[in-house]
């Protein structure tokens, strides 16, 4: 396909534009809209979303009825319950309860002629979420996005079509609510997979994509967008238990990142064991492991250990199962387990067991990853266990944020100069 | 041209991998180098660059007899003297007096379970600069990365090349008597055109794009590049003089915003005036400005008033002169001013000239710019001016960094968090 030539019709092109500049007014107001009505619009859909619960329940009984061909896993992901619609709503009142960060200032100082000079977070503008059959994200990445002052085109997944749109109601009743603008929070209305494509050429309507999903949609974006993202890709996380690792704490980890729940990006992939430890801790932890159902693939001494380990091929080193799967590797030290985790990690979040504070400073220094720790379990890596409430996501991307993206991630700043007529000399 | 077929040689791309692979290798010892190292080099290179002047002088002739065609624009700034070489040199001795960003903790908590989170400012890793004629961004870009604890590939213009080579060298000596590795600054040693497209493609080995250069630069490299990029667009600034300016203040600030320097970003390139002041404040502005040889297009108002005035089309208000020209405009107040600014401006630098608190405050707020200015002049825009120290551009892009680009904003960060061997619940 010609780069030149766009993969969608003039109609989706169309439809999407209007979208876009509907945003641009949006965002424009939402920019310096008070605190308290962006909190009220969150509480109000909330409140919508409780009260909805039965329309909402009916969009989504719709949406599994016309996906009768997806997988399991997906379907799950799909599928609204009461526990879920509560979790949206009282997500909402979380996020109405954090600080606004449009307004903060960030640094201030004054320049010897006298120029008060502050850096003052402001908005990004507007915000484009691409995400799959979660429809549960329609309300998550809606409200971030609103209480950082930005306005949101969301593209959920075409399975997820009705729900999303039953949750966009309670989202639109808020903002009416509260005096701001609907289209503050807008879904994208088709399925057509040709949206995502206009979407990602329109640099003059959305300042930033943030998709959300497996690893070819975050490579279709990559490939595909003209405008700046914000990217998650998967959590191929590790832990690495030292030699200096105390025993207990090692399989308390060890188990917990990996098993606690095996479907979420902070899960642990990839065990990896100084040799001088493969006896002492690792016996046990593999008794845990497959003790608790969890499939150990390993190199050929972890094999030689324990007769329920199947062989490890190259692949695995870089695979995320989200599964009770594991690869387990022996290195001969601290450097050697650097050097894997940043060859074949996502630059997501890995964690380092030992004792010992020099080998234990030397990783948190030298793994190259959003989120490094020291005797804790990978499974942490949230921003809600960070304290910083609702998150959209864990960026494994370099620029702008790292690690969990919430409220103030989705801000950016300006510099704001107050003189008293000073010129350059 | 398919997005497909690079329109690069194997040649090109095999020189260019080869140079990002030693980029990457670079930026991991540099990632853990010592300030005191980093500040070596810096120093070592800028007495290279003094004792060197006579090379650099002698490969700059070569270039400027090689470059016959090239504007009286564009030969000035190729041009280097004793006053740009020691320009050079003392500009690496005040990056080496900056502050290491490198490993400040910008933020410290503890969570409610123990867990100690930092937020540590890292490298962003591998730089790529492309830039045009001006074989200073050499030193500059170069000794800024460094010292930011990033590896760097520098393409300069196909023009500069003998210049940028002699500073390179300069720049090599001060690298290896620190120790550090020389792949740390590497130049493109190609005049190939062909080998920015192969840069932009090695999202592999490159981790952010900086272009400093014209419209078409930036345009090239936001159109092609497959890694996030800090855009340093045009400077098309604005002075807007409220009716309650102060007319001598007035006066003096569109003054030196248009005229301190005209070839800069940070000058002014348009004049917006409340209309109830076009008699009292625009008419003495007026005299002043063509007093000083600039020519002044205005609207139909503007031309009435002065028939030393010319017509102002409509392309006008967003042109970037770079030149002793200004486009003015009578505007019904600052909201018209604002909605002006936000449309034909390039987010760059405005200030607002007024002793009314209210419309100072609506203007700071509203004007969507990286800088907005009170009564001061726009050509504050500088990173030396804002205190910064050096920087290789304003950032006129609203991700990672907006305005003045310093080491520090060279930087991400990570989260390091220090555990007792606690697991997630």
């Amino acid at each position: 396909m010609s780069a030149l030539e766009p993969a969608f019709s003039e109609d989706i092109r169309h439809q999407m534009l209007g979208l876009g500049e509907a945003a641009r007014a949006a965002a424009q107001v939402l920019a310096t809209a008070p605190a308290q009505a962006k909190d009220k619009a969150l509480k109000a859909a909330a409140a919508a979303i409780r009260t909805g619960r039965g329309r909402i329940l009916a969009a989504n009984a719709k949406d599994l009825a016309e996906a009768e061909d997806l997988s399991a896993a997906l379907r799950d992901r799909l599928e609204l319950d009461d526990d879920r619609i509560e979790a949206m709503a009282s997500g909402l009142e979380e996020i109405a309860k954090l600080a606004d960060p449009v307004g903060q200032v960030m640094k201030e100082w004054t320049r010897p002629n006298g120029l008060k000079i502050a850096r003052v977070r402001v908005p990004l503008g507007v915000v484009g979420v691409i995400y799959e059959s979660r429809p549960n994200v329609t309300a998550d990445a809606g409200g971030l996005c609103l209480k950082a002052g930005n306005a949101v085109i969301l593209r959920g997944g075409s399975e997820s079509l009705h729900s999303s749109a039953a949750i966009g109601d309670c989202l639109a009743h808020g903002l009416r609510l509260a005096g701001l603008p609907e289209d503050s929070i807008q879904l994208v209305p088709t399925a057509d997979r040709a949206a995502v494509g206009a979407m990602l050429a329109m640099a003059e309507h959305i300042d930033v994509i943030i998709p959300r999903g497996g690893r070819s949609l975050i490579e279709r974006v990559r490939e595909e967008s003209r405008i700046p993202v914000i990217a998650h890709l998967e959590g191929n996380c590790h832990v690495y238990v030292d030699g200096a690792a105390e025993v207990e704490m090692a399989r308390r980890i060890v188990m917990n990142a990996k098993m606690r729940r095996t479907g979420i990006c902070g899960a642990a992939e990839s065990l990896l064991i100084e040799r001088r430890a493969a006896e002492s801790h690792l016996k046990p932890i593999l008794d845990d492991l497959v003790g608790a159902g969890c499939e150990v693939r390993g190199d050929e001494t972890v094999q030689a250990l324990d007769d329920r380990v199947v062989p490890a091929t190259e692949a695995d080193w870089k695979t995320e199962y989200l599964d009770a799967i594991i690869s387990v590797r022996i290195v001969d030290g601290v450097d050697e387990a650097i050097a894997h985790i940043n060859r074949h990690g996502s630059h997501h979040t890995d964690s380092i067991v030992t004792e010992d504070d020099e080998a234990a400073e030397r990783f948190l220094a030298r793994v190259d990853s959003a989120i490094v720790l020291r005797n804790a379990s990978t499974q942490f890596a949230d921003g809600g266990e960070f304290g910083m409430g609702a998150e959209i996501g864990i960026s494994t991307g370099r620029l702008h944020a790292r690690g969990p993206v919430g409220a103030e991630e989705l801000t950016t700043y300006k510099y704001v100069v107050r003189g008293s007529g000073q010129v350059r000399p």
